[in-house]
């Protein structure tokens, strides 16, 4: 599976996992918030246990990583916070600018609860690393995080939020960005900033 | 649902909403590394629907939360992190000990990937906020992140890990709190430190 995907191959996948991912987010949630009766519940687990024999008669031996398509395109599919075929994640869709700031706008439900009605401090900053870093990334050049810090000004509701990131300054192959997360409302919540680095690409 | 559970509703809704859950975590997983062929792909999805719509004929429309017991246990069923139902919990279990240090082993697949075949940094930085902010709870008085500082020095590969958190200082009603991750062969690859606040409980 680690030869490049053909551009059919790609649609195939996005065409039977993409749904299916999404059902599975919807279906995370209901097991939090689920008052069926202890017969339903069973009944319900038989029917997760199925789904998965049926998926794990192949299984990839190790997790998706980055693959790459024949047309050049690099797919995170299984990445925690952007994959499409990774329940977990919201999916968090950034978008860069021509200065390459970065924004990402989504709604996180009761799955990503810490406090009662509140986002986890934790997945606050899970999201501004992400979006951080994002200022930082090149085509064909991820940037790693070297450090981050995260100041709570005020708890993030669940709900719809919007991210935000911007490029405060470089220095060489450091990229220093600031960012925050706004509620619903367009307060900020959370503040961060972060110093990301690009690896050495060898000539 | 929101007075408090008896022994027996806690005990039922662990010996059912548990294994689900469990099971929902392998499917994920499942999801992400699964070969199979367009359809078993589909037949799993459905199989997916159905499970959902079991258990959405009724639910509650809100979050979790924090909810009470009648033998005086408060329960975080559905926290990100630790919930019991929450199935992009892996689950951490936090340890305390006699002086508050906070510690936690975990292994962690697949879904919490970012750069191949290493665990994302957002998600190093959601285990040390929780597991430093462990340090600074108090029964009946759990504690919000002020600020947190992740330093990244090496990358942190999936699979086992340990977090490790102490305090450092108290001052007031803050707890400053210092902690890091360990490797599955004991080497630091995350250090953070932070200030958890108590709010003041009224008389």
């Amino acid at each position: 599976m680690s030869s490049p995907l053909t551009p059919d191959e790609v649609q195939r996948t996005e065409d039977t996992f993409g749904p299916l991912t999404q059902s599975l987010r919807t279906l995370i949630d209901a097991t939090i918030r689920s008052q069926a009766d202890d017969a339903d519940v069973r009944r319900a687990h038989a029917l997760i246990e199925e789904a998965t024999a049926l998926l794990s008669t192949r299984l990839d031996p190790e997790p998706f990583g980055v693959r790459t398509t024949t047309d050049g395109r690099t797919l995170t599919w299984g990445n925690v916070l952007i994959g499409m075929r990774n329940a977990i994640a919201p999916p968090l869709r950034v978008q860069r600018d021509e200065n390459g700031d970065a924004a990402a706008e989504l709604t996180l439900g009761a799955p990503y609860e810490g406090p009662p009605g509140l986002v986890h401090g934790g997945v606050c900053a899970l999201l501004l690393d992400h979006v951080l870093s994002a200022t930082a990334h090149r085509p064909g050049a991820p940037a790693f995080t070297g450090t981050l810090t995260v100041r709570y000004v005020a708890p993030t509701p669940l709900g719809r939020l919007r991210v935000e990131a911007w490029t405060d300054r470089h220095d060489g192959g450091k990229t220093h960005a600031k960012g925050h997360i706004l509620d619903a409302a367009g307060a900020v919540t959370v503040q961060a900033d972060g110093v990301f680095i690009r690896p050495k690409v060898k000539p």
